[in-house]
């Protein structure tokens, strides 16, 4: 095989399903070459000094070499990008380290420590502006104009994820205990599912609060609240007000809000778009509402492959997404 | 001391604080006299078989035997009644093991087993019907036509005990991040409150999530949004919520709801209420418009007096409390 004119790269996307490790060749303009990719499992430790880097590290190097030796063993890598769910928040460990480790293991002397939701939308939207948003048991988005990023949302089931699947499907667990109570904003229909799903009524708090993983739990009854809506006046309005939270948030984040809007282009990202049409028509309408022209894209990519284009362009030129202290760390 | 003409009887309240334990003399007509009230601490464990019987009896029995002696003595017990929290759910050991232990320590034969809800109840209205809400973290009312019981919420923060302190707290500092994201719906006022008690808006997950406590820091919140509301509208209007969420459960609890309402006594007792009139204007008023006619009453006691009433009048008759497979039985 020739040397690509980019040279090879690099792309690492960890979080909850584990450490996904990409090797690709890129093109003279920064186009990613169809390559190789692995999965470690278990998700890297979080500990109370953050991310584990040694952990991260120890699985990254033999990943990247079977990548390596697949590829045939093309020589030294241009650029590395490394996005982690935690990067912002917990990965002071990941920053320190990364940088020696690339260098020694692959002699890889530029790269990017990006924050998940960097690589996301690297991933969804490549080097334009616009506004991602990844909606599953949680709810964020991410924009940029290109010169720097908004956050908005994405502070959990207790104090935010608005819109999100465990939103949604607390909303309804909720609607559903009303109607056992005899209280006002109750849903017969929601308290059948809620039952066929979890049991009589009297039991739902045994199924929810001893769980680790209740917010998933939560999430677990929005398809119940979904299929109930084009029947179930009260849980239409739940998936009404998850697609006003969805826009606003959505909004907050998009480049030029809370004005503009016109030609913005919004990527829906995560598992909640499987909600389908009783989430998505009324998302639609109140994105245009909030965002009048905005443009609803599909999403080109994954995180993993936002990892590898943003290492593609820090490779041949191009990175057009602002670095940010704690979103995108460019070195 | 001449013998009481009901004779002497024992109660118990066991809940967040301890096992609490009271003796009193009972007059003829069935009031319960000045008594002798005793606490033990920590809260009685309980299991994954639910609370631990073993453990109650071992408290209770020393703790009523130490009343007894202050007492003089006085002699065998007439009835004793054991009001727990998780007596519903979690109280079957309990309901075994405690007519006998009563009898063997105390040589009580007449007994009650009660929700602590039902005590609570007890202790705010005695015999007479109504309904009365219990407004701390958790939200739950409790309704009786004297015929049967009515429970409307009470199902934890994830679920429902809409309009308790957990709620509040939680719809506060919601509103504190959408201010700090550019959402609808925020409040400057309440993003000062919340960095000035919990710090910068970026760590608020992190003083909440890892907590095993979440909902008591929520609610901890909740003082902060009564106190923003006389200025802050956003905060006006979560307390204004909160108002019509309590009232509306009150209706759906008390006798003859959701119709009636007409002189329908309504008390309301809990930590809850010291958030004082950014609260209890609004609940007035929903209370008035939900049960026209109703009378708001001071709890005329606490559980352990509520307690001490239902096992008086089992000794000298006039329980008018109804009997319930979950939340009070009488043997």
């Amino acid at each position: 095989m020739s040397a690509p004119a980019g040279g090879w790269v690099l792309g690492v996307d960890s979080g909850g399903s584990g450490l996904r490790v990409a090797l690709a060749a890129v093109s003279a303009s920064g186009a990613v070459e169809p390559g190789w990719e692995t999965v470690t499992a278990p998700p890297v430790r979080t500990g109370p000094a953050g991310i584990d880097a040694e952990q991260f590290v120890a699985r990254l190097l033999p990943a990247g070499r079977e990548l390596l030796a697949r590829a045939g063993d093309p020589g030294p890598l241009v650029a590395a990008c490394v996005g982690a769910a935690g990067m912002a928040t917990l990965g002071a460990g990941l920053r320190e380290r990364l940088p020696g480790a690339l260098a020694d293991g692959f002699g890889v002397r530029r790269w990017a420590l990006a924050a998940d939701a960097v690589t996301g939308y690297a991933g969804a939207l490549g080097m334009r502006p616009g506004v991602v948003v990844a909606a599953g048991t949680g709810m964020i988005a991410l924009g940029s104009d290109l010169r720097g990023w908004r956050r908005a949302d994405g502070w959990g089931h207790l104090l935010g994820d608005c819109g999100g699947g465990a939103w949604i499907g607390g909303r309804g667990l909720a609607a559903a205990l009303r109607a056992h109570d005899g209280r006002r904003g109750g849903s017969a229909a929601l308290l059948a599912r809620a039952e066929a799903v979890f049991g009589p009524a009297g039991g739902l708090p045994e199924a929810v609060y001893p769980r680790q993983d209740r917010a998933a739990v939560l999430a677990s009854f929005a398809p119940e609240v979904a299929s109930c809506a084009p029947a179930d006046p009260v849980a239409a309005e739940i998936m009404a007000a998850a697609a006003r939270e969805i826009a606003e948030t959505a909004a907050a984040a998009a480049p030029g809000a809370p004005a503009g809007g016109g030609g913005t282009e919004v990527a829906l990202t995560g598992g909640l778009l499987r909600l389908g049409e009783p989430l998505l028509a009324p998302l639609r309408a109140e994105l245009e509402r909030l965002l009048p022209g905005c443009v609803t894209v599909p999403a080109a990519g994954d995180p993993l492959a936002g990892s590898l284009l943003v290492a593609a362009r820090i490779a041949v030129g191009g990175l057009r997404l602002p670095s940010d202290r704690a979103l995108l760390v460019v070195g």
